[in-house]
């Protein structure tokens, strides 16, 4: 299936606003740095490699009008936007891997006239584009290694298609096993509150044909014990020196069930989410978000009594001890991960 | 609070609809067996303990109008009603106790006339009534031993009020403990595909005053791990000789990481839910319930794609080596549970 979640096309960034699914397909453009960062914020563009190649073409949609005459006015105001676009959601290290890296761009050009280091952010914020498709290839390539012929995966929120430019993380390994002829069964947490298993995984995973059956996120541990699980695949938004990987709220919770059980539980993300600046899991902000995700979805009636508190973070930590291996673009990592990471990523 | 989730009154079982909570407190008049049967099936009236009661009275209300002139006659009608009142839900033990209960009131009164049978099957299902509200007490007493002040407690689906005729076998140890001046905090599992937690369990605990928080079920192992959890608690719809416990999917998960992090896990359930008949949790039918459940909360529009497989079973059996303690009406539990069940338990 042919779908495009995020592109740059006349001088937008058009992407499939994620709210909508699985009821439409629509597609959303996007022509200046509020409505990115509302887009982000409301999760109509979501996942870490989507956020890295989202947020750079958005400093050049904060910049390209720029009337700065020389370096140090552009670079006055290409900070800004880039502090602007980094308080839309804290956990992602992609989104931030992504300004950082148009911040590089300009700073590497800084010699250059104006108009041109525009051009350069562009440039680059293309290349990440192009970085995050052939990423996806290389983690299917590696993670479909891992995966034998007629196994049943689990995976959670939603790690395909749908949160990144190419076929996914995740999902790009079952994506990548089913086209060596692998038969490949799914099974999708459905991810609450936003519920993206449900909406997203499934949708995407049947839309390719793959046998996928959806579950409430607290049914995980019951099908391991019936011994019809045989790996857990879940994406990450941001991994640490040690490998401890922050991702979607109830990961750490699949990792624990998935070593009870004696279940391979790998990480697929490409090397863009890794943070050597950051030793352990513990120094991740977690993102509260908003009580309203819980207790009326999706702004329908109360499922809960008014007034309920609500803790409700969008991830969770899972430490490293419980990961099987890290399956990256450049290849699979395994324990000690502190020594492989570090050899393994720049 | 004073809430009487069941009772016998005019001839009818009244109960709460629990379907309408947390928006509207609604009483239901059930007069006949096929409308207990769909209120039982439609989780209506639910909850392990509650179960048992509201079948014994069903089969009072199966049998009243019954014309049999001779037992003969009259153990015809009494085994076909106490069949169909046993197919609405295959898991909960204490519904086909109450059934049992009542058969045996029967046959041990044969001999007297039917009218008279009938009135003793009546009270018979009336004493099961004081039973359970009797045994909430006692549960309540042992259980709020086990609690400290200051604890913060997780407990999952509806084990409460609503639940039981009294104050509830999990929420009852809760409730105790409050009574004693010690302060609590709970967390409530949503409890998901049809949310007992956020809708009849934050309800009934923010009634009575309980400083409670609402998570989504995903999120109690990135609880765990932050150290705010001190024990958990749950209630069981069955359990086996060997102590094995079926109770709302998403038990056994709670068990495992509660196990992971050395965390008390707690079953509190009368000893009317002991089934000594079977020696393990593998022997407990599961009941499955629909897809819809899943995929279209409460018939509002759909969260998945259309034709997406879903696996929705509504029960699964914590294995006895994760449970810590099962608080009983006649006592604390403790492992080796098939030695200590088959002694505190006739």
């Amino acid at each position: 299936m042919s779908l495009t979640t995020l592109e740059w096309r006349d001088n937008a960034i058009r992407i499939i606003d994620q709210t909508c699914l699985p009821r439409k397909l629509v597609y959303l453009e996007i022509r200046n740095i509020k409505g990115l960062s509302q887009a982000i914020k409301e999760l109509k563009v979501r996942g870490a490699p989507a956020l890295g190649a989202a947020s750079s073409l958005g400093v050049y949609l904060g910049i390209k009008n720029s009337p700065a005459k020389n370096f140090t006015q552009f670079k006055n105001e290409l900070d800004k936007v880039i502090a602007y676009l980094g308080s839309s959601r804290p956990t992602a290290r992609n989104l931030f891997w992504g300004l950082e890296q148009a911040r590089q761009a300009a700073l590497a050009n800084q010699d250059k006239p104006v108009s041109r280091i525009k051009e350069l952010i562009l440039q680059k914020a293309l290349e990440i584009i192009k970085i995050d498709q052939q990423s996806c290839r290389e983690i299917g390539k590696y993670g479909a290694e891992l995966i034998k012929d007629g196994d049943t995966i689990l995976t959670v929120c939603n790690a395909g298609i749908l949160a990144t430019i190419d076929y996914g993380t995740a999902l790009g390994v079952i994506y990548s096993a089913k086209a060596q002829g692998k038969k490949i069964k799914v099974f999708a947490c459905e991810t609450r509150p936003l519920l993206q298993g449900a909406r997203l995984t499934a949708w995407e995973l049947l839309k390719n044909g793959v046998d996928t059956a959806l579950i409430c996120d607290n049914t995980a541990g019951f099908l391991m014990r019936q011994g019809r699980i045989n790996c857990v695949i879940a994406g990450a938004d941001r991994i640490a020196a040690n490998g401890d990987a922050a991702n979607k709220i109830g990961t750490l919770g699949l990792a624990i069930l998935s070593q009870y059980h004696k279940i391979p539980f790998y990480i697929a993300a490409p090397s863009t989410t890794f943070d050597l600046n950051i030793k352990s899991g513990k120094e991740i902000i977690i993102e509260q978000r908003s009580r309203e995700e819980v207790v009326s979805l999706f702004s329908r009636q109360p499922i809960a009594p008014e007034g309920v508190k609500v803790y409700n973070p969008a991830f969770d930590v899972t430490v490293h001890e419980l990961i099987s291996a890290i399956i990256t673009d450049k290849g699979v990592l395994r324990p000690p991960y502190q020594e492989n990471i570090k050899r393994l990523i720049q």
